[in-house]
């Protein structure tokens, strides 16, 4: 069965080690980002410097773990027909508004969808880590230099993902003008049970 | 006064807004690992997510400020006379030697150094966040693939942070052989105090 997210909305559901999750880009050029966090002991959760780290790579794609703060791995990536996802920049969130886009008013965030979806499981807004931006197209140049550009997902594209340990998982269909173009479009996911 | 780091081990203290930190690599070519708390409220950590966003760069040196969770500015960076600094990989831990090096012996880590000097102020290591590496010398590629290299920092390059609210600070000498060329050398430190 697929959920739908809406635009500028998110979800929060849980896992069993060995479901598999696929998040899929239904219209094209939308981003979604995910954070993740152990079932059993929220205080673990995904890790960017982590992954970073033991892939030896800042393009996270099929073949690769998410890996958490204690150095397990939380899931795996088995196809990805996109290939361009971003573990570099935070969720945006209603700073990223203010402070980068000059936007005093409130603004939906990925930040805000993130951690009122996982506050039923007890996770709070200082929890969230940098999430797995799913699709997001975020080019760096040789001197460093970060541009988030419009993603190259198109309808359908999906990554398919598969939990190594139960998981608590915070997903959204991004709020971000920048991540997706100016398009805000629904994200929808799939879960299929391990058992 | 200057405070010596010896090789592979760690400090912990607290800085008041406006102090300045210059942190110092007496020797060259080694990598000290550096963890930003609010001190009055330390679920309030430095964010490498929020950080590269906001400064929308991966090369954070003179000019930028480092950010929290709560997207503050915790530090800026005054001076730095080497200008490479790496605020993509996680702390070295035990399970970088025994993943990444197949070392399955005991190791020092900058992750056990950081936690073990932070307990003093209520920190477990589970709160300890990706570290700004500072002199760490991580090449990315065109791909996205990142290579440890040797440390470019010479004998007496520093760093010279500001304070810009009231901070816990974790440092260390790190331990790593690919973060300091197997050099294994101390660190050192001068806070100046902004009242």
């Amino acid at each position: 069965m697929t959920t739908r997210i809406e635009k500028q909305t998110g979800a929060a559901f849980q896992l069993k080690a060995g479901d598999k999750l696929k998040v899929i880009d239904p219209l094209g050029e939308q981003v979604s980002d995910m954070v993740l966090f152990n079932a059993n002991d929220k205080r673990e959760r995904v890790s960017s410097g982590k992954t970073l780290d033991f892939e030896n790579t800042i393009l996270i794609t099929k073949g690769h773990h998410l890996w958490s703060n204690r150095s397990q791995k939380m899931m795996e990536i088995l196809e990805d027909t996109n290939g361009r996802n971003d573990f570099l920049l935070a969720p945006c969130s209603p700073e990223t508004f203010q402070i980068l886009y000059n936007n005093p008013d409130y603004h939906p965030s990925c930040f805000e969808n993130l951690y009122t979806n996982l506050a039923q499981y007890g996770i709070e807004p200082d929890d969230v880590p940098t999430a797995f931006n799913i699709f997001m197209n975020v080019q760096f140049a040789a001197d460093g230099e970060l541009s988030v550009d419009p993603p190259l997902s198109k309808a359908g594209d999906y990554v398919l993902f598969e939990a190594k340990m139960d998981l608590i998982v915070g997903l959204t269909a991004c709020s971000a003008e920048q991540s997706n173009n100016y398009s805000f479009k629904p994200i929808e996911y799939e879960i299929v049970s391990g058992g």
